[in-house]
């Protein structure tokens, strides 16, 4: 173990060699050595409970430990780690998994598509794909909605910082209001079917219409059952394809392995990516209906697609966690225990928090980015890795690992109460 | 170990299951089990001799035992895996192996900035950066140029099918003659500074200029030292950043750690990946020069940048084979053996054949796409992986492993001689 | 006069040396020899009743022999027909006019750019202003809005039909709906002021708002006062500039000279053309605040623009009519005895049908398109000239001359109410 | 006649009330009041040779009396002024005469369109067009081409000063080096065509390539037989529409009535504006192969196409100089007249200078702005109105009208010859 001068020094090594665009080396300011579960370790020594697991890369934990085994024989035995998309027996046995375990399981039926190991690299075959099918250029994305930073990926995502640092003028994507955006007596659905069919609309006929059923990055907001239905059959009578973004809200994170299950829809594309490989490993895949799969061979290529050893994972971590119903009624459970806590914690403070989200996404909202930043940084500083959203960064995420210790859970939510305790001490405006 | 009928079944399950845009199982129609070094083993038990190494993501071999020990080390110690860009102990080792023993002994000074883990990634970030910096949009790119998929990255990439594939309109990128593209009497760099410096040409002042020093996807076709100097001059001089894409020509592939090296150019960013990691795991970078990191923080994020593991093989594959001229010495020596294997036998064969390439990236020019396919598909059936490249596929592209033994080099080479003498045989037309 | 077997020899002779493009010679099958006031004759000798004027650019009647006089005596005279941008008499006399007679008296202040003559190429220059004083690109528009077939124009026009005519993806603009567009209990204004305001709405800043007081093309569809202001404030308070097109509803069609006198607006610039020159004769121009005229010299440009002959008719428009109250109350007495008329023939014909508009610019909206063709078409035979507008060309658009005799007005509203009778007659479906 | 005081005056209500973009009248300050022929006339009353002819727009000189004559009737007659695109007499009489004097004499077939009155607005509707049949987005433009200031247009324009203007980032053309722009010894249009014909040159499959026979604005640069025949026949053979820019050098500007007779070339279109309507009235049409008219009726509109005032001028223009070989004879010996003067004044003077064109376009090359400013300054103190061109504005051009009378064309070029010398005595700077 190292001390906090070696620490010190460090971090003025890595500023010097690292470019400023780096981030969350600033919000969480510590060198991390281990991980395990929900606790991280510094190299000085200090435990972090981890309520951010890696953007939602790491739903089933750092380095957790019957995933590793797989990963470790593999590599142990020589098997192919690289391999482009050739055929290989750790994509083969991900293949069978995937289907008989998620697939077949829920009366889907998907071919799989193994894009650059990125989300937005996967969010650009998508919309590539739904333009090459219905050769249309449009895609409807919504506001507050993230896919990513590639220029096709970012152009259809709605956060000015990031659209402006393309530095181009994006185009291809028009964005609708999200479920709820116009308040609650206007159906943004309705909404977007009129704008489609009506000829002089100025909306160009989309190629697709692009959704998260919660918006993570935009502030964990949920859509509805019945205004996602309304979503997916406006594609369907448009003539666009209908594709879940399930990069985030997928791999069990609302508590079934799709985050779209729950309302029954059958999306013509969906994008998974983060938690796919559960180790943390880059790995991205578009499910593609069949009768769409429209490619050409090596249409759309990649050197690092297919990543064997986060395929290995990724096939542990379905076999694992996913031949049952046990671990997502888990999930359930736990997150109706946090959101029962966090609505408590919101009531006691009042201000106007209020708590949203399904299954294990939940948003704090904090209505100012002053408290929600002034909260999460108290929380580091007592050992709680917390992170925001929203357009002004005012909703504080909660996204622990979905086989988080119910102890550890309990430890981290005390944190956030005294951290937001102590913002509110010091003095926090009212957001009028 | 499998037979042929278990891998026929496995083959169909396969198509069943993945779509239909996979291409390299269909053009090594074998399934892999394991591989080490220069050979890949399939699942009943062929030997396959690799000539094409990951697309040039394995110079240092599959499984390079000493750059594993290094993985199963970190792995086994439960250090962090997943940190999207926080700092870690893996981080900062890399990043100081990668300042002393590639920056410094080169002396070259750069920031290191981890982009998501794929080329598209970082070369989108480059084009980010590079409007960033000079408020402009353009980006000049050269015929044949090859620079990734993602929507910014193919928009600089020149091969029309996959452009077409894209299924929009590409704008941002003009194209301009690659070293010799015009007959070896004109100088397209004095061409493309006249068009730059017109006031009246229609080429928009552009934000930088992409340049691969040798271009390996279209067709080995490598640029001089002159030529070189002079397109870093003309960026200079109109204001534009220099960037050069050393995804696949990088990581020692054309005898130095640098493609540039031999020409003494000093790019303002260099894109990295491909081989960075040493192991195949996916990885990617940007050296950029510090004046020119104008980055906000989090400007450029993704979930997978700075993939801790990667980092990890990276700085073993640096300790390992960069700490001094040797590794490099042996890849100048087996790139002349190779080259002057290569020209015997295309004085033999005649046809017109030809060869080129620097270092350990060489090119043999078939003339035709016919020859091309039919004598890389004969020496699959011999035991050997080898690709094809440029703009018909007329040229085969000999990427072997920079660590190759001598005597499985022959063999390979051997088995090339021996398809292309088949070829020969069943007929071919002369290409007039 | 000609016989009718000439004009059939005539009209194939035109089929066969014209573009397929030609539109109104298939709408009103018939040769046009000569026009005066509000009727048009044929070269057979038919009188047609003219509520089309030219699309709105006939205000003062065909061939208005005040305004003749002065064409004809300023081409007697040799004076200046044709000096690009240069001073002539003509123009200052035209400057001078419109700064005295028309600003002057409404408190305006403008500075007056000439364009090419046709008001695409005027929408093409203040978009273009808008972005260089704003240094945006985006700019907003509204659902069924037209401006202009030029591409700059186009991507600001909501029209399917045009829009994929276009041949290329549009982009730059942002459609928003129309004041009404999302029913009656929906401020469509304070939707956009929260898309502009929402720093992750996916709408980008905009260069500016360009919206039309009355939606001629788009079917007749009139914003309200409140909601002109309104756009008139969020335009302000995000820093994009309030551009009024006044193509088809300036120069008196709503009454006043501009049609948002109504509203008390002050657009940061006014798009004119159509009417503006009095006789039909090209003549494009904006209205720019002086603060916001940041034109480089020569940096808009154009062989036709300030078109002296235009330019003396205009003056002679201005000075005919617009001197004082007196032709303007006109308007607004024809207009509400139009509609008055046409209201009751609405409410006689029951079916749904209704009338919308303001001054004389008024829709019957005849719910299906197959009503309002067969309706239009059966009005020419009987001697009337009247068009179609909206999405679905559904709404019957009367534009007659603002000086049209009440005599004439009478006996084309009494042909359109026996056509409309005649369709309803042959059977129509209700529009449910 | 009135005083220069007076016009002092003028001038300043002027400068106050038109927007800085006004360009000529600052080129050439004085208010001008009549014209006739090849002489213009100052308020205060000083005559001006016009060397400049409304930049092409009066190639038959200021308010031709005979054309006039046609016009005057027309007017007095009450025959339709404005009647958008429905039939007329004057747009029938104008097809006919078109037909059988212009196009049969050729042995040329084309329909015609009339588009709106600019040439901006023909270029659009013909890449419109040419998008349409071919399917494909891309525009092959060259190096110092000039097409207009519509988005469309200056898409396809190579001048920076009016791109940068544009405001948005301009896409959809592609610009190759013009007929000698790489210098004698390299054929640009073999470039093209290995461009064109390469899988993975980066430029995408055209729909059209757009091309002036002599570039006015870009500096009248010539483009040989040979060069224009040669792209001729890469259109054909790359499945792209060949489009030739006639807006400048039709009508008799280089000798014959289209500048591309010389060569024999058989455009698919041709665009035409300008000198058109024979006396400065807007007036624009597409020539259209009959294959090519893919148009739906309407598909391209605007309220001011197929204006019928310049339709009768443009019958009487052909009527009066093109019903024999006369005036065209008269063209080129007055060309060659010019010529030969000028190429006499250009090696007295030295300095480099040199003379280009065809026919009575003429470009004198003064090497630097500065000496060709200072000159045509001069010239207009004289009394010689003249234009200057090129990328740095060093060239002047001459386009007087082709009508134009000898001695005053002596008068002319003599007051050229004298400005020189008075710009070489106050000392100039040799190009170096």
């Amino acid at each position: 173990m190292r001390r906090a001068t070696d620490e010190g020094r460090d971090t003025r090594a890595l500023e010097a060699l690292e470019s400023n665009v780096r981030i969350y080396s600033r919000v969480f300011p510590a060198i991390f050595s281990r991980a395990r579960g929900s606790i991280m370790l510094t190299e000085c020594g200090r435990k972090i409970i981890d309520f951010f697991s890696g953007a939602g890369a790491l739903n089933y934990g750092h380095n957790n430990h019957e995933i590793k085994a797989a990963i470790v024989e593999y590599l142990d035995s020589d098997a192919v780690v690289h391999g482009l998309d050739m055929a290989t027996t750790a994509k083969l046995e991900f293949l069978k998994a995937f289907d008989s375990i998620i697939l077949q399981e829920r009366d889907l039926q998907y071919r799989l598509q193994f894009t650059g190991p990125t989300g937005a690299n996967a969010i650009e075959a998508a919309l590539k794909l739904s333009r090459k099918v219905t050769g249309r250029k449009n895609v409807i994305s919504f506001t507050r909605g993230y896919h990513g930073m590639s220029l096709g990926a970012i152009a259809a995502s709605a956060n000015h910082f990031y659209r402006v640092g393309s530095g181009v003028s994006l185009s291809g994507a028009t964005f609708m209001p999200y479920d709820g955006y116009l308040g609650p007596d206007v159906d943004t659905a309705e909404y977007l079917r009129n704008m489609l069919l009506d000829k002089s609309s100025g909306v160009d006929c989309p190629a697709a219409i692009l959704v998260e059923t919660v918006q993570g990055e935009g502030g964990i907001n949920v859509a509805s059952k019945e205004w996602l239905r309304s979503i997916q059959a406006v594609a369907k009578d448009t003539g666009a394809l209908f594709i879940v973004d399930d990069i985030q809200m997928g791999c069990g994170r609302t508590g079934e392995f799709f985050s779209f299950e729950f309302a029954g829809l059958s999306p013509d594309i969906v994008v998974m990516s983060k938690s796919l490989s559960g180790y943390g490993l880059p790995l991205s895949m578009l499910l593609v209906k069949e009768e769409l799969d429209a490619w050409q061979p090596g249409e759309h290529t990649g050197t690092f697609r297919s990543n064997n050893l986060a395929l290995v994972s990724a096939t542990a971590a379905i076999n694992i966690y996913w031949r049952d119903q046990t671990f997502s009624q888990g999930v359930h459970r736990t997150g109706e225990l946090m959101r029962s806590r966090l609505e408590i914690i919101a009531s006691e403070h009042g201000n106007g928090f209020s708590v949203r989200g399904r299954g294990m996404a939940l948003g704090f909202d904090c209505q100012t980015a002053e408290i929600a930043e002034a909260t999460t940084r108290k929380a580091f500083e007592k050992g709680l890795m917390i992170e925001r959203c929203g357009p002004d960064d005012q909703v504080v995420k909660f996204l622990p690992a979905l086989t988080i210790d119910h102890e550890i859970l309990d430890q981290g939510l005390k944190i956030f109460d005294e951290s937001l305790a102590e913002t509110r001490k010091s003095g926090w405006r009212y957001n009028a």
